[in-house]
């Protein structure tokens, strides 16, 4: 990768879309429609530059934009394509802007591969790193809001033509709301854009580097299937996650309430983790893990189910009885772990008021000291 | 009334809500709260001149704006007040355009008078006539909508700050779906604005006169009070209504469904009406009367209820148990019972498709001939 960062190839967006649907920690929508549309793409031509963050600068004026609505759906929906363009050309025309690169609000799950598509479409580059460097399942939930975006103008659009713009809205919780009702009404699935925001504050405020960081992962998971290595020692290896769990899915609850994925999921121990129970809540994404009734794993850290033997990432709505899981966490970007960041993706945040977030890599008897399950 | 309009008076603002409130057969929302809101603004030195249909000019551009929502919230969350004015910066924005103009979508009920506030505040004359002639619960119900007008882009505003714009929706229906989840979000009372028209097409397709209507009813009722005389025979007289039923209300069924009041009432007849029954079918406004389980008037002619002894208009959020009422029907404008017209607002439409309309005036073994209750 050079400074001038590096144009994607064909054989990227396999290992990118694995690796986004691992960091999509459950949730994101799943990678691999939009992996298929990427490749159409390029294989007709396009073209889309992976940029450094710090190749931005300053005054160059950044559009992000992703797909809204519920993963379930987003398997069996498939968009028309240009969803998120006719979003972007939403803001741009509110804004009276032209946006000269896109960035991902959201590396994990489909919205990893959305901007790059919108950018092949618009002929623009994509700027390596987003807003959560995971998975969340809310608009407001990423570093551009939560360090200060105006969040207005935001639009949405949908397969049919319906292009809405929210030209004012008062705050973030506001653009969420307005924006999940839309989305509902156009199917839980279309494409959407936030404000257009300055290079300056995207350097400031963006996880860093993490298309290259997911395009790795999937790399490592391709590699050691490939050299038939255990799969989730290599990513262990590489990525420096530590293993939480192993155990077989006993029980999946999962509902479609107010355009999420609610629900939890259940895993007995197999292995070393014999005799163990563990507890995974959902919504959209993994957000808190209980081994044996004591949160281990809890939002803005990155929780992360791999089937055992193939390490494939499992989204929460491949959850399936049966299944033997190796659950895995990351610590959280610091970015999304500061007082202002814990507000909004907190446990609190998510409905876990009991629950005082305790870093991956701080004393266990920190960690452990709020008990759930 | 000169052929140059009329500039509305304080002493209107009576008579005019009280119109409009019986011309909103039950629904539209209650007048009064905007009545006392335009009261105080002329008092503050506003003016509004009231336009016939035939000054416009075919080159001028009309704006259409008014409240949405839930009837029975709008009574109790009073509108910070320029809602439909922000609304109305929304599509003049989007479209590129600034009105000369507004006209009401719908004078029965409040939206009679949110234009006049709205006209207030910009300076602005109002159109005498509205695209219904009545009250109807949905957006695209309207004669504007019926006979054309493209229904891109339209704007809703809260009393918050939020400004949602629907740049370009496929159809009304999408219109009236996306802004009334919207209307949900923003509480159920909201400022709205649908796309600006050509002086030419407003001419046309417009209900000629519905303001002036309105005033002359609420005189011919408040006339009637203060003279002591019989206020539901004066009003037969004056409107070429028919009386179809008197009763007291022995049951009223009312729940607040995806923003819209719905129910019916049942009356139990008293005076000449002894030993019948009737029902009332009410989604905001009153759909439907039957009489001993024949339709005696349907939808879009219009049914109204009144206080027997007061005369006073009883929209479907005042219905109460023992209230003593007079319900008449006044036929619909020919404008709203044309064989397009009868797809968006007869019938079948409002989920009745057992019932073909039959207008007031026809005889009546046509009327009688689909069965319901």
């Amino acid at each position: 990768m050079s400074p001038r960062g590096y144009v994607l190839e064909e054989s990227d967006l396999l290992p990118l879309s694995l690796g986004a649907a691992l960091l999509g920690t459950g949730g994101g929508g799943n990678p691999y429609v939009g992996m298929l549309r990427a490749r159409e793409l390029l294989r007709k031509g396009a073209s889309v530059e992976i940029l450094p963050l710090e190749a931005v600068h300053d005054d160059d004026v950044i559009g992000s934009v992703g797909g809204i609505g519920a993963p379930v759906v987003s398997v069996e929906k498939i968009k028309q394509g240009q969803e998120c363009l006719r979003a972007l050309r939403g803001v741009e025309e509110a804004m009276n802007v032209r946006v000269s690169a896109l960035i991902s609000a959201e590396v994990g799950g489909s919205n990893s591969i959305e901007p790059i598509l919108t950018a092949a479409y618009a002929g623009l580059p994509v700027v390596d790193g987003d807003g959560m460097g995971r998975a969340f399942p809310e608009i407001q939930m990423s570093t551009f809001f939560i360090y200060g975006l105006d969040p207005s103008p935001g639009a949405i659009a949908d397969d049919k033509g319906n292009v809405v713009v929210f030209k004012k809205v008062v705050d973030m919780f506001w653009l969420e709301r307005f924006a999940r009702h839309i989305a509902v009404d156009m199917g839980a699935a279309a494409g959407f854009a936030t404000a257009p925001m300055k290079g300056a504050y995207v350097k400031r405020v963006a996880v860093p580097g993490t298309l290259t960081q997911a395009l790795e992962i999937g790399g490592t998971i391709l590699d050691a299937r490939a050299r038939r290595h255990n799969v989730v020692e290599r990513l262990l290896a590489k990525t420096g996650a530590t293993l939480f769990f192993t155990g077989k899915v006993a029980d999946v609850r999962r509902e479609l309430r107010g355009g999420f994925a609610m629900g939890e999921a259940m895993l007995t121990g197999v292995g070393d983790h014999a005799g163990s129970q563990a507890r995974v809540a959902i919504q959209n994404e993994n957000l808190v893990l209980w081994v044996d009734g004591t949160p281990a794993v809890m939002v803005p850290d990155l929780i992360m189910n791999l089937e055992l033997e193939t390490g494939e990432p499992i989204t929460t709505e491949m959850l399936r009885y049966g299944q033997q899981l190796a659950v895995i966490g990351i610590p959280a970007h610091d970015l999304i772990k500061t007082p202002e960041a814990l507000k909004i993706v907190g446990p609190a945040a998510f409905g876990y008021p009991e629950l005082t977030f305790a870093p991956l890599g701080a004393p266990s008897d920190v960690r452990a000291s709020a008990e759930g399950c």
